[in-house]
């Protein structure tokens, strides 16, 4: 049978990155173009006695059917900790715990967007959110991320052109993948613009924890009066990407939209994960776990941009990330990319080219994003020192 | 702000049932609107001491991210099985895990459908999978269920006349909510009218292992040599609903489509979840297990089923399902629906209204949906007296 696909999903490619990883994980290539958390930095023996405890105190309750907005306890616990440690969240908003953050989007995009109608984005963005949003029928409109995020007069261009612009997608915290942190200028000049316009943001801060140098900058829901943003929040990079949790803190009319979108998709957030992760920040030292993560990321993100510098300094530009988990570097515009990125994993060393996280399809990019979270400090070195001779070759 | 919500959305209600969950779950109201398994239909040891050992063998494996095709053990372990045990699955098919059984609807109408397309299905039906094709913008024809299944005709009508029809969803074992089983040769009818017309069938078959009483019948998939079925699986009701792990078996093109609109949903179902399933499947005896929560039901379901007939034999009609959770009742046309289950709540006992499960929004139904699996048979008995003593009122 010749089958007809849905033309939202027939245009749509597998994650380059995660078609490269489905062949490089567990072979002898160097991961930089992976985004997992360190081995290390799960905290396993917490994991280990919080998961028999529930077995043995709470069984049923872990792997019975559960509601489709959370974990009651959990919800409470994360909104109250966002509130007060954050300032995120208010008496509007309401929280659901999602399949990872991942789904944040993947509700947005559900509840706010008809087909064909527009979502103002960061150019480049993490390929994940775009693919979903793509899934959607979304058109996306790509706004230059610079050293200190979006190019605020670019957006105001996107917000006074786009046609049905339903939301502005951002990651404000060392982005993925440009590692760029939006300054606080920017976060409050974006704000007024959404409202100016009528728009909403989805503000996406899965790294927010990961800062390893600078300081803190309040996320853009903090200043949320007019409760236009939704907020996605995560514990894949403090805690476990595989137990799958994330939330949503967002106006309480479009959290109830979003759970409705939730029933048909998964129904609930597995029971078991949600209360792992409860009890995890209830009983466990999860604040002293966060700072032996950033301990682990902040010696890696040294030594990958000092080695940029003394092994590639000529080759490529690059901005010093603060925090996050991945390093930007434009190459000459002379380099044929795809076998650039051909060359690395020849020579053992696997890359994303940028051309992943263009919201334009067609759009090139000279850029590659390195990863340097999941390869060991060695490997990293290693890997280094191998991209600085597949660069000679060019 | 004054939110605008995707059309898709915006004329989609939250489940009936998991509101009335919501309302009653914990509270002192015998609930036969849930569909939740027995807690005793759980395999508490054997779920302690795999996630035990898991968590202390291969505890980086279980937190770290996955693919999302699923944890490759068990994908291979349930296609060997469905295989083997079932005769479902060909070297054309595919398999990929899913964030419970619901995920596989999900994904198909993503894939499957334009906004405005047709799909075929029940009438009545899951709410949960209805309401899933109604957020894609899908358009539902209901074709009646009869005590052997969907009427054939209406089928075929509906496949002629119907615009844009992408595929034809049915339960055949012990359909929710009608309880009823399609027979053998109503399968193979559904089957060629699907070859005939050019459409797929989405089989979904969550409680295909909770026979009771008569001869197995095999699965539409087991004589799928077209290509046209795609098979929903799931092992909510015979390990545990809230670790959210199903499966599709479907034709690999397909099958390829799902996983890309699964990377943009959750990115892959919780490792941990399905090495636990794994787990399970590899070391404990999970046929023992389903014989054992068989014969839960099995008393259940006969003890509800005596006592319709003594209790309400004059005021409802019914058919006698031979397994899956619900008893579908037809009240009186007189019968004031909402009012009946309004006094039955008054009363403790909480019953889902028909209505719920009907494609047509506007339709009416005099039906009320009884599980029999969630209530102790001390409450069945209960809850039957107190539904005869309502039924006495009108």
């Amino acid at each position: 049978m010749n089958y007809t696909f849905s033309d939202k999903i027939s245009g749509l490619k597998p994650s380059a990155i995660r078609e490269i990883l489905k062949f490089t994980s567990g072979s002898d290539v160097i991961p930089f173009a992976a985004g997992n958390p360190s081995p290390e930095a799960f905290p396993l023996e917490d994991v280990q006695k919080i998961s028999q405890r529930i077995f043995s105190e709470k069984p049923v309750a872990a792997l019975q059917y559960g509601i489709s907005e959370g974990y009651e306890p959990l919800r409470r616990r994360v909104s109250e900790y966002m509130r007060q440690k954050h300032g995120i969240g208010a008496d509007s908003d309401s929280i659901i715990i999602t399949s990872g953050a991942q789904q944040v989007m993947d509700l947005a995009a559900k509840v706010l967007c008809n087909e064909g109608d527009t979502i103002i984005c960061e150019n480049p963005s993490f390929i994940g959110s775009l693919n979903c949003f793509r899934a959607y029928g979304c058109k996306l409109s790509g706004v230059d991320v610079e050293a200190d995020g979006m190019n605020i007069q670019q957006l105001e261009n996107a917000l006074k052109t786009g046609k049905n612009v339903r939301f502005i997608y951002t990651i404000p915290n060392f982005q993925n993948p440009s590692g760029a942190t939006m300054s606080l200028e920017k976060r409050r000049a974006v704000y007024e613009l959404a409202k100016k316009y009528g728009v909403l943001i989805v503000e996406d801060n899965p790294y927010g924890d990961l800062r390893v140098t600078g300081e803190h900058i309040e996320a853009i829901k903090s200043f949320d009066t007019e409760d236009i943003v939704i907020y996605a929040g995560s514990f894949s990079k403090i805690l476990s990407p595989g137990l799958r949790v994330g939330y949503a803190i967002a106006p309480a009319e479009i959290a109830a939209k979003m759970t409705v979108g939730k029933q048909g998709e998964d129904v609930h957030t597995p029971v078991f994960n949600q209360m792992l992760v409860d009890e995890w920040m209830a009983t466990c030292d999860f604040e002293g776990h966060i700072e032996k993560i950033r301990g682990i990321y902040r010696t890696r993100l040294s030594l990958m941009c000092d080695l940029i510098e003394s092994e590639l300094g000529d080759f490529v530009e690059y901005v010093r990330p603060e925090g996050g988990l991945f390093v930007w570097c434009k190459l000459p515009d002379s380099v044929d990319m795809p076998e650039f990125c051909k060359r690395a994993v020849e020579n053992k060393v696997a890359v994303v080219p940028g051309v992943a996280f263009m919201p334009d399809q067609n759009a090139k990019s000279s850029c590659i994003r390195l990863n340097f979270s999941t390869p060991s400090p060695e490997n990293i070195e290693k890997g280094m020192e191998i991209l600085a001779q597949v660069s000679k070759t060019f």
